[in-house]
């Protein structure tokens, strides 16, 4: 069963099922095409940056806990986009052979004044590394449809 | 000549020149991969989505901006990567066909308190499309190496 606008309430923690594992070759290719800082690109460069070697793009981290996200939260009944991001942070580089995982508290919930079908839904993403130490985090303002307007 | 951290103000505002061109084969391939929500991947459920037409992923549309980002403004000399970002908007949706440009406004430059070779640099980034709509925003919290430093 999808979960509605109504079915979401502040407080409430998903700990999602999905593992996403950071190949090298993965983090090469989204930083050729997004972001070929050095850092993310050459392991010598990376060795004398702050993060000490090779380390994916922060956008590859929030992209890559983005599918997490997809395929273990967000439904396609139910799931309306987000206006944005806030307080996007990230809190320790990510390395290839690392694993991630997602955990998703709900922060508030909130008709909206000028769509009826939908309600407004923030949430705090946490990503983790395979240590359970978190790598990024993030406030999401998504729009989730209500059960009501079908 | 390299940008460092004595080099930037508050105020100042760089018109990027690079341009991104936004193709539905990059869109849907972002979208396999990290953002497979129907909107972002099938023509018919964009149709019926609060996008209207096909729309690429938000990270993907932060994603291209970041290379336009490394491409013209942040230097492998200077830039030392970024803590976070705030107030991430996703303003208007992007299409393929779209074309992007950035503009980034210096917000605030910080001497670092830990770390005497780099200082703080708040930015204000905006991503426009071929018709100056904005369509991305964020604030980013970059840390820029010190002349002095040297």
């Amino acid at each position: 069963m999808a979960r509605y606008f109504e079915d979401v309430s502040a407080g409430d923690v998903y700990e999602l099922d999905g593992r996403y594992e950071v190949t090298r070759e993965e983090v090469l290719e989204f930083a050729e095409k997004y972001d070929p800082q050095p850092f993310h690109l050459d392991d010598e460069a990376a060795a004398d940056s702050i993060f000490g070697s090779l380390a994916a793009s922060g956008w590859h981290t929030a992209s890559m806990c983005m599918r997490l996200l997809v395929d273990d939260f967000l439904e396609p009944e139910t799931s309306m986009g987000a206006r944005g991001v806030d307080e996007l942070r990230w809190i320790r580089p990510v390395y290839p052979g690392d694993t991630l995982r997602v955990e998703v508290e709900i922060l508030e919930t909130r008709e909206s004044d000028s769509r009826p079908e939908m309600g407004h839904v923030r949430t705090q993403l946490t990503g983790y590394n395979q240590d359970d130490e978190p790598v990024i985090a993030w406030k999401a303002m998504g729009m989730t449809r209500k059960r009501d307007a079908e």
